[in-house]
């Protein structure tokens, strides 16, 4: 390993995505055979102490405060994207026009006309440019993606997907970035329901052609400050409150392409959901089911089974044959959230090292983006089925 | 019990509603106490022979083929309609008007105009005039509309709700009545979606106010004859095909008056589902999670529990304080469907003792007819958001 | 089925299983086609008063209190024996002395010298002899049964099996018969442990050759009175108490004489299992797992699965090829408690107009009652290896 | 960090047991506040060249094959002991002898005697000496003790545990280490029972006293050679074979000293559970239940909460007020196997920087040997209730 060649990767953020990716920089050459070793060399943030905390925390070589110094170094390969979604068109293309390869944190960007940018500069550029929907990388679901592309299910005609948090059902939880329209983009349809959309594009091979959708705020004001637990918690009672800016529930029906008729929501607001990130497909001949917060589980159903037998087979995904999960543990010992990160790292080095781009690419990402962008019309446009793109 | 007036029960229709209901008359005064004893009198249907074999296997005094007769007997004190929902108007129309009481299946009629004149005939009526939403008396649920009634959800934000069966996902399964716009009024919609929409009514306390739908037909033509094998089966190779004339999958978002968002699906080609009634509800304080698969047990979620002890509780609703369940067995010995049909029964002949209505009746079942109908329009007008009513 | 000829059924007993066994006469023609009809002609209890009510809520033609005049009755063809164990060995053997078929709930006797008299009185009869271990008639354990002697686990080597209650855990749950080794013979193992070591058997097709057990009684003393609510309830504070004579709880290791290896509990305290019959079979190529508290679902594993798509299926068994399922309602639509008894009726009925034996016979549960009394043994002797008959 | 003191970390053995400690020996610092910072300083194995390649992949410093100059050298001031049992007596007491602190994977050792041995020497040094039985940091488990230990439970009556695997199942599956009785000790009984022997005695805070047993070998020969996949795989047809000198499974009742009732298994014959470490705890007022095949989730009962509502939570163990969870992801971003090992370095590290034990220690460990022994010793004695001890 030790004469394998460097990938000197700069991180661009170190919160919550920085300290999933910081762990997978970390770990995937230490269970996967890569063909370059990452050397986390920086990490870049806006205030220097804090970031200076976070690259000893996280051991990142070095600290730094400017991004556009970082993307033009000599001494980095790959830049990865941390930062909230309306710093990303800017560090993605100067990234790329400075010749490094990247990988960017979903959502794309927080419009269709920056994503176009990023695409545009993408498909400009020799360079790997990767969004980084990580749930793809979880084995159950890139199962489930191999099962429908070997057509085990035949023609696909429902796909019913869901994800479901409850982190601000506490009308007291805090106003944070993911809150506020100017850094987020959307609420919870671009920072959970883009990965739903993402997985049912994905994993049924189909495009969504068109939506009917549905948003709602149900708490149209927020303290500020507050100290955050996990992703929500709760403000001190009398504090002062801004307006929240973004939906905080999305839903919708989508038509597929492939004839697929689709169901989508998206909310924070699932009390007791914690990361439900579900979803069902059902074809012809056979179908499939998923919930994140049992994620080394997929339930399969096989109608070629004789029907005294026939049912959703849980399918424990950590065998040898399965996608990523050799690499670990025995069977039956599972893998965690960030595993996804790790195999993300792993596609995007060895696509790298080939010359090739890995999936998603920005181009995917943007087509994700014209979905989420579709929704915010429908939505406005009285739940009118609205075509994408 | 002996000394106990009888009600003298004329059922129209004996095919498997039939037999729900037959075994409902026959069972509910053995589990529980009540004021009047069904006194199954009268079964009536189109075939003589059919009728009679009918008669005698489910257990009635009689047979006839002619309901209008029926409608008008002294010796009938209750019409039960079991039949396909375009003859529900007239045999209710003229049941009431001869004085008498009237359970009729769900949905209550094939249209809004229909259903309006039905329910202008109860309200004009003192007889009982109850449409049969069994599932209702499912313990799970009826614990579920309890728990929401007592305030234990606080405000209710989210309901999704599908009625997912398979039946038709075979292609080649005979087209039956269900199939046939003009005698089942609509497809998945009509048949299995009237029941969550019901239900979530009835759970949450709120009405829908609008709705933004879309209706899927997958396989538009199947053949005719075959035989049935539960409500499909699968036809001889190279018969000849009718068209399929009704929707095969509905799926629609709703707002509710009370503010909820709803997500809603109905569909008999999600393949592994066999009868999938699921809902979810979550409001500020509390969740409520179930599925007819698994019909006696109801997921709680209480946000009042500490958070390191609280989840999902999965309540086995099978203990004597829980609703119908004490008048069975002792606790965790599970109900089955038909369950639900006689509970309904229990209520119907309770209510009507004391001259009361029970509910669902007709002008709660009209209600649900419109929201069926603003499905249709909307889904018929780009899914545009469409006001109930 | 007018014109069939009737069996006239007498039954002995009218409380819990009395209730059971009661819908289950009357409801099995309902969906069955029978040879028979059966005919609820009398029903005996000890207090005249309390079994009127009975017969009537019950809806048996007549009541009467001296079961000796019952047996001997022209007019009587079944006897079914609905008492505690104390008195299963005097009115079958009467019963069938006077040439009376006989179902006996289970355990078959309080004693194997009684139950040795019982199936000797069988075995010197040309009457049906029949010993009700209902949960035989449960459609997924039949499914089970069914697997394994299709040869599709392979040769077994686990079986795991529990019925675990908890309608004793409150130390101050009145004393009932079930307590009183007079009447009950023994506590949750004759109780609850004779149910899984005959499904047990029975499924994998192998006898218990030897047990290594241990007993426990948790709380030995309790209130006498106080209202009984399910099986349980809780005594007025204050009350006297009476001491408990029979175990609590009973476990055991097993050596089958197929050469698997069991391990077996029966328990009356796991709270919050309210009627967890559970059993779990590991062949060596295929895997079996069942609960009670979701009586509807079998769980099956077939290693003849490709690896990546195996594991435990969830198989629904309310399918038409299902053992008793087609009988019923549509796929999905599920099967009580109560339903176990209904086959049972129906297969009896079948074989008694065949002129067979239906199993489990007399012998079968003497077997049973050989198990139980080596378990006692054994338990007595330091847990010591004891073999079975 | 960079300024707090290092802890010389030297690791023997770098199989599946060192690829988990390597891995939180990486990660513990990066998502806990350590009082020192690890260094992955040499790690030691027999081949030079497979070292040499562990070292590489796993991140160690450096690499050597002699455990007796790890042990004494100055710049080590921990050894962690990843080999078999059969070495970890000799390994684990010079190093103590050596002033070095020790982790030693479990069982402590291959028979009571190694184990004394070893508690001796920890007793007599000032050293931290703990033994990894690292389930007890799984959160889940962590969680289910501490609401022993809060006295949730009330008086602990059944423990039902089980350690199910299935990799043996397959009769062709090659000949290790593991089945060989002089390197492993015992066969299921040491390498998972004794998980589950730890777990049960850990969370109910009660030891066991005496157990009865039985132990089985199903297939006594394996073919040697073969590659392995997992812990099992398959050899070529026709390979000699070896024999099976250990337990395949094992299964016992058992006594705890507080008067609990326990059933134990452990097998690798239950075809289908991969990893199934599963325990039940009923008390008076409370029952825990765990699978590790679903490994963030406690299910948990609370006889406190109103009967109607009532039941098993499933409690999502990833909440910041869960025991380690707090450190990682948002809640219902799971954690895997590897996890465990993550979280025992922690407690290790910040008891050994106060001077403290960390449990289990060897005295711990010790004990669980005994039951161990004690089990094999009720086997080979007709399963006689044996003391422990």
């Amino acid at each position: 390993m030790s004469e394998r060649p460097e990938l000197r990767v700069a991180m661009v953020g170190h919160a919550f995505m920085g300290a999933a990716h910081s762990q997978a920089w970390r770990s995937a050459h230490r269970f996967f055979d890569l063909p370059l070793t990452p050397r986390m060399a920086v990490v870049c943030g806006r205030d220097p102490e804090r970031t200076r905390q976070a690259a000893d925390r996280l051991g990142w070589d070095e600290a730094v405060t400017d991004w556009r110094e970082v993307v033009e170094r000599d001494d980095v390969d790959l830049v990865d994207i941390c930062t909230p979604g309306d710093t990303h068109r800017d560090i993605a293309v100067a990234a790329l026009a400075a010749g490094k390869h990247v990988m960017c944190e979903k959502p794309l960007a927080n419009s269709v006309p920056e994503a176009e940018e990023m695409a545009a500069a993408a498909a400009a550029s020799d360079r790997l440019a990767f969004c980084g929907y990580s749930y793809r990388r979880t084995p159950a679901l890139a199962l489930a993606r191999q099962l429908v592309a070997e057509g085990r299910l035949g023609e696909i005609r429902h796909v019913r997907a869901q994800y479901l948090q409850d982190w601000l059902s506490d009308a007291d939880a805090p106003l944070t970035w993911r809150l506020d329209r100017e850094r987020a983009g959307s609420g919870a349809l671009g920072d959970i329901g883009a990965h739903v959309v993402d997985l049912a594009q994905w994993i049924t091979g189909q495009s969504i052609a068109g939506v009917s959708a549905v948003l709602t705020t149900f708490v149209d004001s927020r303290p500020l400050g507050g100290d955050l637990v996990g992703l929500g918690g709760r403000a001190q009672a009398g504090s002062p409150r801004g307006p929240v800016t973004v939906d905080d529930a999305a839903a919708f029906t989508a038509r597929f392409d492939g004839g697929a008729m689709g169901v989508f929501e998206a909310t924070r607001f699932a009390l007791g959901r914690k990361n439900a990130v579900r979803l069902e497909v059902n074809g012809s001949d056979g179908s499939l089911a998923f919930d994140f917060e049992d994620n080394d589980v997929l339930h399969v159903l096989d109608a070629g089974v004789e029907g005294a037998r026939q049912g959703f087979t849980r399918v424990l995904v950590t065998e040898p044959d399965h996608p990523y999960a050799g690499s670990w543990w025995p069977p039956g010992h599972g893998l965690g959230y960030e595993h996804g990160f790790t195999h993300q790292v792993v596609d995007v080095v060895r696509a790298l090292a080939e010359g090739r781009q890995a999936a998603p690419t920005f181009a995917d990402a943007l087509q994700v983006q014209r979905v989420l962008d579709a929704v915010e019309r429908s939505a406005a446009d009285q739940s009118r089925m609205t075509p994408v793109g």
